[in-house]
């Protein structure tokens, strides 16, 4: 499983449609957040292991109306407490 | 309680009618100034304590009119001489 | 419940000591994850709704061995299927 | 009256003896607060008219144990519902 | 007497004529220079004590034709030799 | 396998060095380049899919001396002329 | 032979078309990856040692459909085990 | 004589019409390259010293067609070997 | 004669020091200001034609105690009322 | 022949005794000049086509007593009248 985060600077006023969005029809999404700072929002995603994570990025997640921009961190080791 | 400052980055000549919106159309407003530097304007809110941070500020503040970007802090403690 | 994201910054090659020690000492650590880009570490906290982020932030994770600079961003809500 | 908002980055883990110091020691200030994002904390001060903002800056304020750095913003017009 | 600068940064092509519109319009204005940098313009103005700056800036400069964007400094004490 | 770009910046007079310390100590390496801009080196690694990208960075490259920093771009997909 | 790397931010959801684009058009393209981080892709070209990387870059890459901004590192010496 | 730098981003596709445009247009450049980095273009003029490099920058050179932006360096000394 | 801007950031607490020196040991010196922003500090200098700027930048005012970096921009034309 | 910039940060006081050094002690050397902005010198340096520019920069420049930081742009095309 590959874990990433993705932060979402929207047109103004769109953040939260863009939200909603992710929830209903990203089903790779595991958490979005609203934040505060320079972007709108904060989503972790879980994607299969072979997934391309550059094309769910910009062919999934750019494409939904009202985002301006994203930033993409890849999370390499979980550390738990295991 | 949850205290905000929002900084405000406006269309060019706008920055005073954002202000003036911000004191007649939210009443969570506590202060709104211009201010020095690269933001026109920063502004405190006081939230309920349920009430969504992001909401407030991606679809009230966000789509006023005139206002370009935002920038969002949250206040955490605030000290004081007790 | 209130939820923040902090990025670390840690000294060259503290940063695995830094993401064992929060996941050992700090209770309130959701999730470590070592990423990509200019952070060595990204984690999230629940905290209880009373307590001070700021506090936490300054005087119980910058003060772990090896941490050089964090960043804190507050999570406002939690979209979800529900 | 002059108000300023003064951004104050500390040292690791000095930002609420930084904060505690403001609100004993700087009777100009009006609020301190623990924030989100880069610096660990803002303070807003009212200074009286004549009263030199950049010698109270550097002088008082930088010389704080703690203070790695400070950002100064001037607050021009107060808006009010008046 | 407040003391202010401001560096504009003109659409390409524009600078000269934001200058000239300076000087010939803008009566609190002291000195105006065209500069090396990212900015094209420095403007130095004073304004009497009472005068808002910041609606001087945004309802004045801003809406210059050709000024794409403001930086505002607030000039605190002179030294002299006095 | 995983791919990922790692950049460095070294303390001065000590780049090459670092490069040939990658070159020699680390077998993952692919690639190690001197570059311009900002940083000194750019180098490319082939992790096996099971290896932590975090730990292999922070403890194995951030430890070689001479390095005053890194950063870390992860490559997704290779696209080519298949 | 002359190395550099490309890096490409390109217009919302236009990144694999742009990458597909440099494979198939490009033939002086060794690597192109989709990334983590601001831009969506990285490439590496070799041109001969009497290529004008400029005119390159700017007339064969940038007037790529979908291209937004890009960034040029020069690659000097390939450091190898030899 | 005065010597400055000017640096110049140009839309995407354009740098080379610039260039040929400086060379053609603008005698009193020395030099013009192509480079790496974020810029497209630096070139170097001499203007003599009764000159107004200001006018010159902003009015001869930021209105060459295919200008995005430009970035102005004084050069003071220079250092011979005299 | 030359004009030229310097920005001082002092270490802190040293800017009123900084700008007393200026004024007591630089003749050249015109106005000093204590100022809100990033810097703490800035002056304005005027050189006569012949006179070398980086010279004076870096041997005169760098080495004045107290200072811990410098941002020179040069004023090219004066515009006036004339 | 290769061309290339190189812009020095010295620390504070040195700029000159480093360009200086850099006309007695590096013979590649073609033009140096103190500049306005951030960086206190800006050279530019002719290598053989075979000769390595990372190490140059690094080994030689770099190592020069005084230097703080370095930043090279490869210069591409020279245009010309030609």
């Amino acid at each position: 499983m590959q874990t990433i985060f993705v932060q979402f600077k929207c047109r103004p006023g769109r953040a939260y449609a863009v939200a909603d969005g992710l929830v209903e029809a990203i089903e790779e999404v595991s958490e979005v957040y609203s934040t505060s700072g320079h972007y709108d929002l904060i989503a972790k995603f879980y994607l299969p292991d072979e997934r391309d994570i550059g094309h769910f990025v910009t062919e999934r997640l750019q494409t939904l109306d009202g985002v301006a921009d994203t930033f993409t961190t890849v999370a390499f080791k979980a550390f738990g407490r295991g």
